[in-house]
């Protein structure tokens, strides 16, 4: 029996700790399974009680009679670990685990769930959880879940299968889809992800027959590696997968060694991260439930400029709604052979003319997604309102539609044509944006990058052996010298830089270790003299030509403990850090990705010719951080942290003046 | 009769153009009108019918009998102007008009209006519209509209009173609120807002008994001064004023001639504006919705520092998708004397527990308002689930209830009893937001400038004549000296600036205008003579001081069309611009005032003590802010734009070294 089997379509199901008070949350799963129409065997096991909610019980999963695949549990303390070793005895493929007290109670938690987890894999048995609110399979009718929404009528059949870290939030969508008439196939509360994860279930997914849309509700991700190779088999099977993330107002790494660490905070390299494996990020709680037409049966439209959206409307408020958030994303509004941005259809077209406007965009080269947007008679005569559009051909480029009264017939009418259907302007628009942004999963470039055998492999390396980390990658860096205290000659062009050698030291500036502008011999002994008293742990000056450019980067890599290497290009000075601007992707990147990732920073814009300014020469800097991504080929991946900070961008060139390495420890 | 009363309470209601098909648009106010109770006459006129829907039709208002207090008029064409000169004959006190064709078709539709508001002027009757969709009072049972959506069974009962220049988006929010139980008094579609316009809709509602909350869907603002008023009023009668404004994906004024024209384009401006005169603005549509109960009877916070909430919830996920959404607002969740910031009542604390938890909160100075999230049980169960909500104590602090489930019922429960209660995680951050940046309308400086009597009072000023207009306000302004060439003597020590002195140049850097760094004077004669050769028509040439400090800054005047004065601050070189980084507000302002704004410039941070870079002078830089915004107590109001930019911020004191000023045409 499969996992996907024992999960989904168990043949028969075991409540461990199933309540016979029909009020308790723990006699809920045995009640929804009655209540969907679950047609396998059901087996309360309750210590206390041979009956439960009518139904013969037992008192332990060892007395419960017949093969069972799947059981829950939802018994407090000691019962879980019982409860697997029933499990294990009896050959129980999957325990799925509702109980908490684990990793979601401190330190002691989190040592009895490795504990449960390494038991489980001694015994052959798969966890879901804890803290899982269980499992719904929506066309198995399987309803194991202690989740309070199942007592809708109803369960709503579709193809979208959602896996949630929230059990609450699963209920959420169900609920709020089953109401506008948005199905699902299978529903997987994850829990605490002790052992089937993410990225398993996006595996499941990708070859389950039911699913042709997978939605992820995520707190974090845990196995990244896994969950990019299960994106990049739903991508190959053809079936979008779609995540909202929180934790997007959590501070950045709090000890990270350089800037690129600081910036690189767990969002912004989980951001790259989907972006990378083809998932497509949504804004809004709400897109995540609207987007599943819009993507479904489509592939990624891997734009390399702004999305243009085409509107249709009856109503000029309702769309200019839509369209001035599309607009502070970043989408353009376009109307293809028209003067207005929006065709406007007032209350006298015909279902005709709006079917063959929306055609007629649908069809066009001049656009990359369709918006209709329905006024008030959306409320009161939904199939009227929505004929035209229901009559409209479909295409491979999608058809958003808002509707701006509260309708949920008309809702459900769209839904059950499959037409992605919004309630407000603000999800509509966040919808259309992360269709435009969606990108097929990247093939990452290859080959092995030697680690200089002169360089130590561990600990933090100074900036001379930093500096020629860099040069070895093919990086131009400042023209330098080391020279020995006192009274050391160096054949460098004044004004030079001097800088205490010392990878004791994280900011060396704070620590008086940098003097810069040096403009003669006599200054640049006075200088070195007073740094070494204020450095004395120094064993060595590097002497280094003072460079100067057009603007400066930053140009950054780190090995990010939850998806690995990443790199990164700002702007120079403290743009990058002050306004968040940036752009990074995961490691290792091609020279045309590299442009690509300038484009994305605002502040290096002055180097782009804005404003008339002279131009800096973006194809070395791209080169740069191609090469700097390459880090990621070094075998073992040793860097932790690597930054040239600052590159100076010159209208010939680039030169890197400052560099910081630490290896992993 | 008042024109409150004309407009809201009409004993009479003559329809111009009302057709007899009952499927038509223009059928609908007679319908609607008599299904929801009016108790009034109602006055078809129809050229060709003597009855219209079973009522007595008149061939025109002349022969309509008895007094009519308010006519719509849905006839096209002529039919408008000739409805108008009958209910000037007639002494009609308000027409209403649902025609189009005018403003919004064109310059010669907008010509038409002028005529047609001149000779309503000349009439003495007053106009709503044109392409108005008409004027809904609840209490008065009169639903004088043509929008679809008032074929809903019941129109809800409230004390908000929704003024909105799109007619779509009036029945939007009346279809949307109806379905959760939230109610209304007023609703008045604006239309091209020719005569009656937002300004005086709020005097009205401001006195209007019926009304605790005015909601603005706004497209622009045509009457500022006349909305300000209307909105201190309202502010004094305790009736708190929200707006959402479209047009945020506007691009910034395309004719500005300095960086604060280019910066301060109509949002901006409008943000501005509301800030100013206490109008709480909110980002989504369904915030405007929502938010009334938040914000009903309670005054401006006036926060001098991010926004604290606090939160009590049954769903970690569910709290998490406000509070992450929160964050990203710049709000801070906090928790009074506990641990976490989320106080999270798992499904087993009781319903006394949850109101305690909420009163102590209520009742705590460690917060500005409190979140209560709900979970799964708020469908299925919503007196159950509510219920702790609706016994916890009412207080000055404000209770925002986010509802993660589909559940209508509870939304209702929350409604009736005043609760905000919040669909989406999206929204309810956002009123929170928008609550915590609610101000009290700011009384401004008063007095008067006098303006230095040898400047030109049209035109620009050349940059001798700017400086010496700023140095008139008390600012310090570089040393320099106007030189007549060739070969001019002057006093200013080395290294100086030398700026071609003409007023038809407007960008100087561009036209080869400006000379920087200039060592010694033999530069000097070259530099000035190879300047005067690119700039004929200079009239002679400003040497300058060299001035150089820890960063610099744009200091900006602006005469807005829409909304009067404004005064900016921003960070110096391309950051104001690039990042959009600035703080705009009403001029004049006070120096504590100015003190705020540049806390709210990110890129000033590098002078604020960031990453323990040396503090530049504050004091001294809003001293300049403010005397900058005086400009704005110059008798008439003269000066179209003025600009520092730079002005260099030292560690002591500020000096202006560019200085661009133009009259008003």
């Amino acid at each position: 029996m499969s996992l996907a089997q024992a999960l989904f379509s168990p043949r028969a199901v075991a409540l461990i700790g199933a309540s016979g008070d029909a009020a308790k949350n723990t006699a809920r799963p045995q009640r929804f399974l009655k209540k969907h129409g679950y047609r396998g065997r059901v087996l309360p096991v309750n210590p206390t009680r041979s009956e439960v909610l009518g139904e013969r019980a037992w008192p332990s999963l060892a007395e419960a009679p017949g093969e069972i695949d799947h059981a829950f549990v939802m018994a407090a303390g000691d019962a879980v670990e019982q409860a697997l070793e029933d499990c294990g005895r009896r050959k129980v493929p999957v325990m799925s685990v509702f109980s908490d007290g684990f990793a979601d109670a401190g330190e002691e938690g989190a040592a009895r769930q490795e504990r449960l987890v390494a038991r489980a894999r001694a015994l052959g048995v798969r966890l879901l959880g804890p803290n899982s609110m269980g499992v719904i399979d929506v066309p198995a009718r399987l309803a194991l879940t202690v989740n309070a929404v199942l007592e809708m009528d109803a369960l709503p059949a579709g193809a979208t299968s959602i896996v949630s870290h929230s059990g609450t939030m699963l209920g959420t969508l169900l609920s709020r889809g089953a109401a506008r008439g948005l199905g699902f196939a299978k529903l997987v509360s994850l829990g605490n992800e002790a052992d089937i994860g993410a990225g398993e279930l996006v595996e499941l997914l990708a070859e389950d027959a039911d699913t042709r849309v997978i939605v992820l509700f995520l707190e974090t991700v845990r196995d990244s590696a896994r969950l990019a190779g299960a994106a990049r088999r739903a991508h190959a099977a053809g079936k979008p997968v779609v995540a909202y993330k929180l934790g997007r107002s959590r501070l950045g790494a709090a000890l990270a060694r350089s800037h690129t660490g600081a910036l690189a905070g767990e969002d912004p390299a989980l951001d790259a991260f989907f972006r990378d494996c083809g998932i497509v990020r949504v804004d809004m709680l709400e897109t995540l439930l609207e987007i599943a037409p819009l993507v479904s049966g489509r592939r990624p439209p891997d734009l390399k400029r702004a999305g243009r959206v085409a509107v249709v409307t009856t109503t000029g408020g309702g769309a200019a709604s839509v369209v001035d958030r599309l607009g502070m994303l970043g989408i353009e509004t376009v109307a293809p052979d028209k003067e207005s941005p929006i065709i406007d259809l007032t209350m006298t077209a015909t279902a005709e003319q709006y079917t063959a406007a929306l055609d007629g965009l649908l069809a066009s080269a001049g656009c990359d997604a369709v918006l209709a947007v329905v006024g008030s008679s959306a409320q009161f005569h939904p199939q009227l309102a929505v004929e035209p559009i229901l009559r409209s051909k479909r295409s491979a480029k999608p058809l958003a539609v808002f509707l701006t009264p509260q309708a949920e017939r008309s809702l459900g009418l769209l839904a059950a044509a499959g037409i992605a259907a919004f309630r407000t302007p603000e999800a509509c628009a966040d919808a259309l944006a992360a269709y435009c942004a969606w990108r097929t999963p990247r093939e990452r470039p290859s080959g092995t990058v030697q680690w200089p055998r002169v360089l130590p492999r561990r600990g933090r390396l100074d900036e001379a052996q930093g500096l020629e980390l860099f040069a070895s990658l093919g990086i131009a860096v400042a023209e330098h010298e080391i020279v020995a205290p006192p009274g050391a000659a160096h054949a460098i062009a004044y004004p030079v830089a001097a800088k205490a050698l010392s990878p004791d030291i994280l900011h060396k500036t704070d620590a008086g270790a940098v003097c810069l502008g040096i403009p003669d011999r006599a200054a640049f002994d006075r200088e070195v003299r007073a740094m070494l008293e204020r450095v004395p742990g120094a064993r060595a000056v590097l002497v280094q030509r003072m460079e100067s450019g057009l603007a400066e980067a930053i140009v950054g890599y780190r090995h990010d403990p939850l998806v690995g290497p990443l790199v990164l290009v700002g702007a120079g000075g403290v743009l990058a850090e002050l306004y968040g601007d940036f752009a990074l992707a995961l490691a290792p990147v091609s020279e045309d990705e590299a442009a690509a990732m300038i484009e994305s920073v605002k502040g290096l814009a002055t180097v782009r010719g804005y404003r008339g300014l002279p131009r800096g020469d973006l194809r070395a800097l791209a080169a740069v951080i191609a090469a700097v991504s390459r880090l990621a080929l070094v075998p073992g991946q040793p860097v932790a942290e690597a930054e040239i900070n600052p590159l100076i961008v010159k209208r010939h060139g680039v030169v890197a003046v400052d560099a910081l390495v630490a290896m992993k420890e």
